[in-house]
């Protein structure tokens, strides 16, 4: 098993779908949608909770948002190999990215997208 | 930086929000809406597409894909940070519960969800 | 033009579509992602608002949250019709399922799903 | 009730809502995760289908297909009245940009967004 859970899921994800001959199945069309569907599984855990219901979910629920986002992370994993992107590098550069878009002055403190700051 | 990437990603994303005073904006109602939002943004890339032409995008699309998987993932992992889940023990989890639902002999070939296997 | 918006909607739909020749693009599946790609954003003008930011919107953004509404319906409707869904009557047989499922005594005043009143 | 099915299920929805008293509930922010958490179960329905499955559903997919795009629609219609937003309105709005953005003649066969046209 890999250092880095990224690759050892991707790995896992990738013999997964393989066993079960799934390849037909995970275009990255398909892995889009599976994404975005997962998505809003977890947003319809909070969609009538307050900020501050959101913050301080029961045990029971926040065990059931985990394995929401566990999906979430299985597909983006799995939709980030078929495309063949390394996610991690691709999260840095957004990173990166972002640090340039939203400098510290003028960003603290505020919502705003980065072209109204 | 950590060894492992969604370690050192919810270290630098929980570093660049406090910087910038975002603890406000960062519930985990507002976040899901941040990942879902985002989860959006991957799927239009590829309405209009058809299987084949998804898993064949020209460079251009591919580094645009890329950069909103990224989007994906940064958002997922603040949420998880700020719920306080572990991402890669829940995806681990997820992926056993996955294994015991998809036994190999059953699901080969077949896109049909777990209780209709 | 027909007094019922829907099907006013529904028919100049459709013909937009044919005279653009989309009609290989507007599958059920395609229409599908375009719909909660333009779900998403809707969701993207909400998800740093407070409740009552979102209850008090400058006529800007109320403006476009209005367009984007607008794209949610247009998709709606059209992939109603490609289904050869009659939206009007399922959504009158929803409501009809949600009074049972939310009798006015047992929902007042609480966001619980159905199976937990 | 109205000619019109959507100032129809404008008022019906309102008063279902004031009769269970769900006013705080209903902030434009709820109510937008809502619909895009409805957005996400019609694509589910849909992700693991070729085009052409897509377009040949089995009656029983179809019906719970038709009950997703109700839940859709319903928060949609919701959404709107608690902005003060006229859909069918805003829904012309949009057809008539739609319109000037996809010329006929340019649009034609083409999947590629206006500014690439």
């Amino acid at each position: 098993m890999s250092a880095d859970a990224l690759h050892e899921l991707r790995d896992r994800l990738r013999a997964f779908a393989e066993a079960r001959d799934w390849g037909a199945f995970h275009t990255p069309k398909n892995l889009a949608m599976a994404l975005a569907g997962e998505a809003g599984e977890v947003i319809e855990h909070f969609q009538w909770l307050s900020a501050e219901q959101s913050a301080a979910l029961d045990e029971e629920t926040r065990a059931a948002v985990a394995l929401e986002l566990a999906d979430v992370l299985l597909y983006l994993v799995r939709l980030a190999d078929v495309l063949d992107v390394d996610l991690a590098d691709a999260a840095r550069r957004k990173l990166q990215i972002n640090a340039e878009r939203y400098p510290v002055d003028k960003a603290r403190g505020r919502a705003d997208k980065y072209d109204r700051l």
